[in-house]
């Protein structure tokens, strides 16, 4: 059996990886996000040698500390000081193949759509928000944040997205062209959303792969 | 009583303009493309000395024909030839919203979704398509066009498209964060796209203003 893939690409703030959560909880799906692909990998052994030397980095942070890490949780910001991109983009491609031939998954994030542009039942979805919105949800998340500089944050965060997606894929980041579908969240909220997209998931036939 | 409206962006080939139809027709609503709404400015009276200009000029074609205006129905690459772009689209925005302020409609192209950004009750789409559907599409209406010459087509079509809509908007045209919705027509076919659309519609809340 082919196995489903869900990929959501998002504009931060706009709710899209708590969506893809709970798309992944109503069809039964795995979720993965960068976090996640990333324990993923560590556990599958892949790219083993720099995940141990980033294990042992871990205990000497400057602040003496563990910068926050626990249960085997690989913080995606301290891989990336260790590893190359190119090194840790390959890791993640392979993770997310490997996690795509075993099960149905959400991917969020992570150029998945690019990576698995090959496989059988793929279903590409970009969110956006209104900026208000966009707004509120991450001066709720960020507390530290001062207001006048949420909007500066949120497009700086979008940049980097666009340039990492842009540079990886060959493809444009947000445009409508490089999904199947684009939705603002605004319109319906993180629910409906839901089930907006589910519905398409459904009509599109990909679930017929699924039986 | 508000209007709702829905417009559509679309790229060339993706079965935008008939999906427009369709949801007009479904929803009862007035169903507005380019030609629709310069045939609508002639009737106002909007720039009407224009209008005339085109029309008298009308019997006077290299070919010394008629050049294929029939019904009193003024064809835009004709009138592009005696209107500078910044009046025609003055007029262009102009019947728009006196259409919109009239009654329920669907608008295609024109970037009716900026001329009517403080309008109430508003619904941006912008269709795409698979290319191998949008290259069947162009060739089974311009029976003339060589198959190699298609996405050629597509791609300078769309090239004008975006390089119109992106100089009178500032918004970038095809770009998730410039619609509520942007849908690949190949997922679902026309039909089905029209259904989804509606859906969005119908849940959007939108529907209430109709009341």
């Amino acid at each position: 059996m082919e196995h489903c893939i869900i990929n959501i690409g998002r504009q931060y703030g706009s709710g899209g990886r708590q969506i893809g959560e709970k798309i992944a909880e109503r069809l039964h799906f795995a979720y993965y996000d960068k976090e996640l692909i990333n324990l993923a990998s560590k556990e599958s052994g892949l790219g083993k040698e720099f995940f141990e030397a980033a294990d042992e980095k871990k205990t000497y942070s400057l602040t003496g500390g563990w910068l926050g890490l626990r249960n085997n949780f690989i913080s995606s910001n301290f891989l990336e000081n260790y590893l190359s991109n190119e090194t840790l983009f390959k890791i993640q491609s392979d993770i997310i193949r490997e996690l795509a031939d075993k099960q149905h998954c959400v991917f969020v994030g992570r150029c998945a759509d690019y990576i698995l542009r090959n496989y059988p039942h793929v279903l590409n979805v970009f969110i956006t928000a209104d900026l208000a919105d966009r707004k509120t949800r991450i001066l709720e998340r960020m507390k530290d944040l001062a207001e006048d500089k949420a909007e500066d944050m949120l497009e700086k965060t979008d940049k980097r997205r666009a340039g990492y997606y842009n540079y990886y894929t060959g493809k444009t980041w947000g445009a409508a062209a490089s999904y199947h579908l684009c939705v603002n969240s605004s319109v319906l909220g993180i629910d409906g959303t839901v089930d907006y997209i589910c519905d398409l998931f459904e009509k599109s036939g990909m679930v017929e792969g699924m039986r």
